[in-house]
């Protein structure tokens, strides 16, 4: 049974092991009214990352969860999109690391305005000098495991829209809260999954999209010297709150702008 | 200023970013009475990984809180050593994964009794299958980003006591909850540091305490076929709770037991 939590209203046991451990994961959703965008995609993934977690959690009650938040919460925002967040822990108990043999998740719910949207024209990113290490049993997983990403974000200096983060070897990730698309010749470019962090809902959509609409989509590692190739034409950022946004700039160096991404695949189609 | 929670009368905002993101690191202190064991190694710790977080803490208030915590919860341990719990979190605020300007962090106070000390005689070890991945900027800070930890935890059947983790090449790193003494010839070998998700208080006190008793330690990356070696005489699992704790089969195999490190050297000599 799925413990909700209203964060408004209700705060968390201290003993809860998303607390100790970050065992669980979160999702953030765009809402529009009390409509989710992507809500089916947002539903597959945490079903999906549950399991491979051992978080027992049931479709339905999520559904049912993310139907209520919109009931509740939706008059607050006036008619402006939303975000909703979604945090799934493992609830209490066990001894130290070990699971408890009755699990009870608990499932966080906490809303807030839509974060500032990016000037259309493109946004200005530069490279986080602090490296992702990604362990590939845990690979795309949105957990509640995110210090890497927060001690990236410490390197912001206010000019930047977002940090991208490379691995170990210097391959292009993903940045801080968001996923890569690189254009590159005819192709789009995304790094593979099994190198990720988190693999976002918007990435899913967009490679589905891409290549529903005929174009080529090529999961595999990208090095830095991608943004000075002459086959170079577009980097895209992504995720489900802010969709698609073109860097027009990437360490202080302007970068082509023909990709067009966001003319190609619309995420707001996407309301249920 | 650091605000001190009593788990055992409090909860925890919705929005910390403890829950939310692991954004902080815990200790876990034997209490002997009033008294904890390493005291002064734990206080190091806390203080030294908090700065490499960016979490600001004094180390007169952590120390506070470690006395209160005695003065309040001993008598209910009846006389028995018990477990205190120390969770720093960087407290709630901040735009996404963003610091925020005014960081304001928790302290979650927690106890709990030992748990069972194994047989003096040795206990089961195996290794896990999960694999340990570890941030070199992060190596060794007992982070609350545990999911590896708890993942390999799945893996206990009951019979062993510890398992342990390797690297992704397929070193010996640690314990899920333990670092790891090699005795090799006449030398102690222990994983190096930045190798380590955890490098434990009593890994530090041990190391200290070998090489001020004339022994050689030597940090070096270790694979799994020194338990087959000539030269290997026993294996090691240490933390500051369980203390020193000798393996006497891993895997379904008997291993030699004459290093004796229990024996050169005792933590519970070192009360404050």
């Amino acid at each position: 049974m799925l413990n909700v939590i209203r964060a408004d209203s209700s705060g968390v046991s201290a003993a809860d092991r998303g607390i100790a451990y970050g065992d669980g994961l979160f999702e953030t959703i765009r809402m529009r009214g009390r409509r989710a965008v992507l809500r089916s995609l947002h539903l597959d993934r945490i079903v999906a990352d549950a399991a491979r977690l051992g978080i027992p959690v049931h479709r339905h009650d999520l559904d049912t969860a993310i139907t209520q938040a919109g009931v509740i919460y939706e008059a607050g925002f006036k008619g402006c999109d939303w975000v909703l967040k979604l945090i799934l822990t493992r609830g209490s108990g066990g001894r130290g690391y070990r699971l408890p043999e009755n699990c009870q998740p608990n499932l966080i719910v906490s809303v807030s305005a839509m974060p500032p949207l990016p000037d259309s024209g493109g946004v200005v990113a530069d490279l986080s000098q602090f490296p992702l290490t990604v362990n590939p049993q845990l690979a795309g997983i949105k957990t509640l495991n995110r210090l890497e990403q927060v001690m990236a974000s410490r390197e912001f200096t206010g000019q930047e829209f977002e940090l991208i983060m490379r691995d170990i070897t210097g391959y292009l990730v993903e940045g801080t809260r968001t996923n890569l698309f690189f254009r590159h010749g005819k192709k789009w470019l995304t790094p593979p999954g099994r190198s990720l962090a988190v693999a976002g809902v918007m990435r899913k959509y967009l490679i589905e999209c891409l290549r529903e609409t005929g174009h080529e989509v090529v999961e595999e590692a990208v090095q830095p010297s991608i943004l000075s190739s002459p086959d170079f034409r577009g980097l895209y950022l992504t995720n489900s709150v802010v969709g698609i946004v073109p860097v027009r700039q990437m360490g202080g160096v302007d970068l082509p702008l023909d990709g067009g991404l966001e003319t190609i695949c619309d995420p707001l189609k996407t309301l249920e």
